[in-house]
Order: structure tokens, then C-alpha cells, then sequence
């Protein structure tokens, strides 16, 4: 199977095992589960069933393909793989909140429609869904002690989640932000979910501690390279395919990395905070920070940083794949391969 | 050892538990992880370190009196006692947010210091290290299974508590919530956690299945007397002891069951329903209410039936303590009793 058949396989199963989590427990809290399944694009804002587009299911392909990488048979690994999709979608319901984002792919958020105090509890509910998805993977029968090692990756990746997310936060209003900062940042608000996703199935499929941690590094320079290309999209991608109106990080003065390079830019620097620095930052400010962040070399110096991420990637994988299972870690590299290619 | 020497011995240890679990784990997110210690009351606003007044730490002693009770060593359970405890204070971090509160404990909640997306983040990661905790069971002596099924419990317990804060939000605005519906809401916001609490330590302690059923029915039944108790109180109350003013919860509309059962009856329940309907209710009000709530014996009903879930309660310890292991029981009937005697 090449990776787009390995999607098409398995898919709807991911699908069907995010479905069944997501039902009502209790008829007197149906609708606290129906907001979920509204926020997964199955039902509109009337609450009645519904098909809006949903995310690319990248975290639980991961998992799945991590865990056939190491000799595992990846259908046992599917509650997993819908726990990770599922705290996916928890850390977006809450971000929306805390990012006081109004609209998520075309559709108004879930704070938006039924406000902060359910939509907050709202999250946390997926949350515990999410978790409540690993103790399914006994069911098919992986062995406790497996289980308990992909729960306890997953439980320390949301702990990452969560401080990537305060890092984020605290970001906002300076202008002082370093690259480190930034790697950082990023290394708990995308790599966290990405570097554990590939790790948590291979130790449900029995990996050795190397295999383990290929697939951890793998995960995380993905993440890395993935975050590079997003910010590369959100500053030079085409609007018209990102379905964001363009240069949207820069009306945002989101701290993405050509943004900081250019913040610590010796030569731009200095103008490029007087610019962010004023209270009136307007689409016609646009045009003179795209200068400077050329003049900084911002964008060539961000895809060099994104390539590296992905030799990185490349590299983990071969270590693994010399080890055996090397379909399993060509559909990863063809999933790598993918992901930096996208222009949305 | 009787209760208060019980509590005396364990909660200092408890408390060094939750301590080392709330350490930050990245100097960049400090402040994540301090503002989760100013919650506990062990920081002060500017974030230095402080002695502010805690919770009553119920649900962790009676996760230990639980794993005792079925000849379990208690000190095994530490960790998940502390997961408890963090795990309860996540969702007062999530509910302060969820109920615009201002203020717990006299002093300001996170979100009214820092924001409510500083706060709902910081409650994600607490709800995260209540998670963890229960891996440290394992540096314990405790087997793999009696591990996986203690967060099995802990992870439904989670998600039964939002159901139990979504049907509370629901409730606002309603003047026609019945009592099945209240008993259903705090079998969620209270009863879940207090229920879950001891056959959490009764799992630790390798319950057998009778066992671990007879202390979740002991639980449960003393999370109802507890909050029936608080129901009277936060009418009835003493304004110097509860610490909060005079009828409050007739002030805030709030459903608690001497409301609902007032506001159902035959006699009153149409006058009721017209006080609380209108836009203006005031201080004025209370007394007009309050003659309507003892024309329907709201009172007496509630102490009723707050006696007939201590009896439950008391039944089931009494299954549990024929079986051996008769001190903690006995504990755990102390606790019973200090909780009902309670005037705050």
C-alpha cells in the first residue's frame, strides 16, 4: 500500500473509533456531547447532523503507521490513534477560547455558538474521552503493561501541550522573543502531539526502547518542519488555497520564526519593533514589514531551518528502518514528505 | 489511630505529594506551574511564596482510607490520593472561569488575576499532573493491573464531572428543573469524585470486585449527604461560620434541592416560580422566598433525605467492614460524621 491507500484503509476506522467515543453516556448530558461532535464537523450549529470539513488526521496516520513500523498490527492500535485526534480536538476547543478566535475551518467555534462556560467544559469532557479511548486498547487485547506505557507518553505530551500554550500566550505584547524561545514554544505546542504520536503506537506495538525513540525524534522534527512550513504559509502562502487572508500572521503579529529572525535582525531589527510597537497596526503596515523581513533573509533562513528539520526526520527514520519494517517507515517518510509539500 | 490523628498523619505527606507534582518541569513555563501553586494557596498574587488558607483534603483521605478499609497500605496510594486532590482543583480552576466567580476562599481566583486564557490553560495542565500522579504508583509496589484499573475509574470519574457541570450550567435560567434532575447533577458534580475517591485507594489496595462496589456506594452516598448538607447550609447557614453571606444561594437563583422541591410544590412552586422569574431580585426578596421554602417543608425534606443517604452510606461501610478491617471503616464512618456535622 502507498500512503494514499493506507489512508483510504484506514480512515473511516479511525473515524467509526472517534464516533463511538463521542457518544452520549447520559441522556441528561446529550447535548454537552453533541457540542463535541459539532466541534469534529458531524453536526451544524442546530445541533443536527452534519458534514463540514474536518482536519487532516495526520496525529492518528502517525500513530498507526509507528506502530506497524515496529511489527505491530496497527487495528489494535486505533483507540490510540482516536485519543490522539481527540486531544487534538480538545487543545483546539480550548485555544479558540484562549485565542479568542471566533471561526475554525469556515465554522464558527464552539465558544462562539454556546459560550465560554460550555464550551470550556465542553473541552475538558474531550479531554477525558480522549484519555478514556487507551483503556479501549485492552479490548484488542495489547498487554497492560503496553498500555500503560503509551498512556503514561500521552499524559506527559498534554503536559507539554499545555506549557508550549502558556509559552505561546506569554509571547503576545513582546517583542523580545528569541529563536530559542520560539523552538521552544513550538516544541511543546506542535511537536509535543507530533513527536508522541509515532512513539505512542510503537510502544503499543511492542518497540524496544531505540525504536521508541527513533520514532519520538521522527515525530518531533516533523512537528518542527511541519511549524516552519505553517509559518512560512502564514506570512507568503497563497490565499486562495490557505483560505487565510494573506500575510494573516503579520496582521496578527503572531511571533512565528521569520518574524522573530527578523525582530533579532542586526540591520531590520530595530525598525521592524517600532513597526509592531504602535498601537495602529493596519493591513497598510503589511507591505513595509514583508520588506524587512526580506531584508532579514527571513524566509530563506525559515526553509533552511525547515530543511534541516527534515533531514532530522529522514535521518531517524533510517535508523529504523535498517532495523526492519521498512514499508512501514517509507509511507512515515512518504507522510513527511506530504506534509511539506502542502500549500494549506 | 481515630480521624483527627489519621488526618494528621497523612496530610502533611499528601501535601508533599501535590507539591512535588506541581514543580515546574521547564524554567520557561515557571509561571504556568506557579500559578497552578497560587491556586493551591502556596503562592500570593505577586506569585512569592505564601500560606493561604486549602481545601479539607476529604477526597484524598478517603482514597486512603479506601485502600486501608481492604487491608491495602495507604501509603501505597499517596500518589493517586494527590492526583485526587489536583484533580478536584482543576475543576474549581475550570468552574471559577465556567461561573464568572470572582473570588474563592477570600482570595481572587486565577482567571480574575491573570485572564481567563491564562487560567484555562493552567487548569489543562493541572488536569494533565492528576494524570501523572497515578504512574508514581508504579515507584509504589503497585501492580501494573491494579494501576490501570485505579485511572480507568479516575478517567470516567472525569468525564461523569462534566456531565455533572453541564447540567448545572443547563439548569441556569430553568424554573422547571425536577428533582431527578438535581440528583442527577450532583451524582456528576459531586458525587463522582467523592464516590470515586475510596474505590480508587480500594483498587490500590487490591479490592475485590464486591469490596470496590461496596466503598464506590459509600462514596456516592456520602457525596449526596454532603452536598444536601451544603444545600441547608447555603441557605440556612450561619453567615460567620460559612464565611459567605446570609441565603446566598437564593441570592444566585442557584437550584439546589430545597429550591427545586419548593419550586415543584403543588402549594408554593407557582409563587416561587413568579419571585425568581422576574428581572429584579434583591436582598429584598430573600425573606419572601424564604417563608415559601418552609411553607413547602423545603427543609425538612432536604434533612431527610440528606439522613437517608448517610444511612446509605453507613449500609454499605457495614457490608465492607464485616469482611475484616474494621478500623478504617470505622474511619471512614468518622468521616461520615464530621462531614454532616459541619456548619461551613
Amino acid at each position: 500500500m502507498n500512503l494514499a491507500e493506507t489512508f483510504a484503509a484506514y480512515l473511516p476506522q479511525i473515524e467509526g473509533e472517534m464516533r463511538r467515543l463521542l457518544e452520549p453516556r447520559n441522556a441528561r448530558a446529550a447535548r454537552h456531547y453533541e457540542i463535541m461532535q459539532y466541534h469534529m464537523g458531524w453536526r451544524d450549529p442546530q445541533l443536527q447532523p452534519a458534514t463540514a470539513p474536518s482536519g487532516k488526521r495526520i496525529r492518528p496516520m502517525l500513530c498507526l503507521l509507528g506502530c506497524a513500523a515496529v511489527g505491530g498490527d496497527p487495528e489494535a492500535a486505533l483507540p490510540a490513534a482516536a485519543g490522539l485526534e481527540l486531544l487534538h480536538n480538545f487543545s483546539l476547543v480550548h485555544d479558540d477560547i484562549e485565542d479568542n478566535s471566533p471561526t475554525r475551518r469556515h465554522r464558527p467555534t464552539a465558544w462562539a455558538l454556546w459560550g465560554i462556560p460550555l464550551a470550556c467544559n465542553v473541552g475538558d469532557g474531550m479531554f477525558s474521552i480522549a484519555h478514556e479511548a487507551f483503556f479501549h486498547l485492552l479490548d484488542r487485547g495489547v498487554p497492560e503493561r503496553a498500555v500503560l506505557l503509551a498512556l503514561r507518553r500521552f499524559v506527559e505530551m498534554n503536559l507539554a501541550l499545555t506549557e508550549g500554550q502558556y509559552m505561546d500566550m506569554s509571547f503576545e505584547g513582546r517583542l523580545d522573543v528569541t529563536a530559542d524561545e520560539y523552538y521552544a514554544m513550538i516544541a511543546g505546542k506542535t511537536g509535543a502531539l507530533l513527536g508522541a504520536a509515532p512513539e505512542v503506537g510503537a510502544l503499543i506495538g511492542g518497540a524496544s526502547e531505540e525504536e521508541a525513540a527513533a520514532l519520538r525524534e521522527y515525530g518531533a522534527a516533523l512537528g518542527r518542519a511541519f511549524q516552519l512550513q505553517d509559518d512560512i504559509l502564514g506570512i507568503w502562502g497563497n490565499e486562495e488555497q490557505t483560505g487565510k487572508s494573506t500575510a494573516s500572521d503579520i496582521l496578527t503579529k503572531k511571533k512565528s520564526l521569520p518574524v522573530v529572525l527578523a525582530l533579532n535582525h542586526a540591520g531590520v531589527g530595530k525598525r521592524l519593533r517600532t513597526l509592531y510597537a504602535g498601537p495602529e497596526f493596519t493591513p497598510e503596515n503589511v507591505p513595509a514589514v514583508l520588506t524587512l523581513l526580506d531584508q532579514a533573509g527571513a524566509r530563506q533562513a525559515t526553509e533552511e531551518a525547515a530543511a534541516e528539520a527534515t533531514a532530522r526526520a529522514r535521518a531517524a527514520l533510517q535508523a529504523l528502518s535498517s532495523k526492519g519494517n521498512g514499508n512501514s517507515a517509507a509511507l512515515l517518510d512518504e507522510l513527511l514528505a506530504m506534509l511539506l509539500r502542502r500549500q494549506s
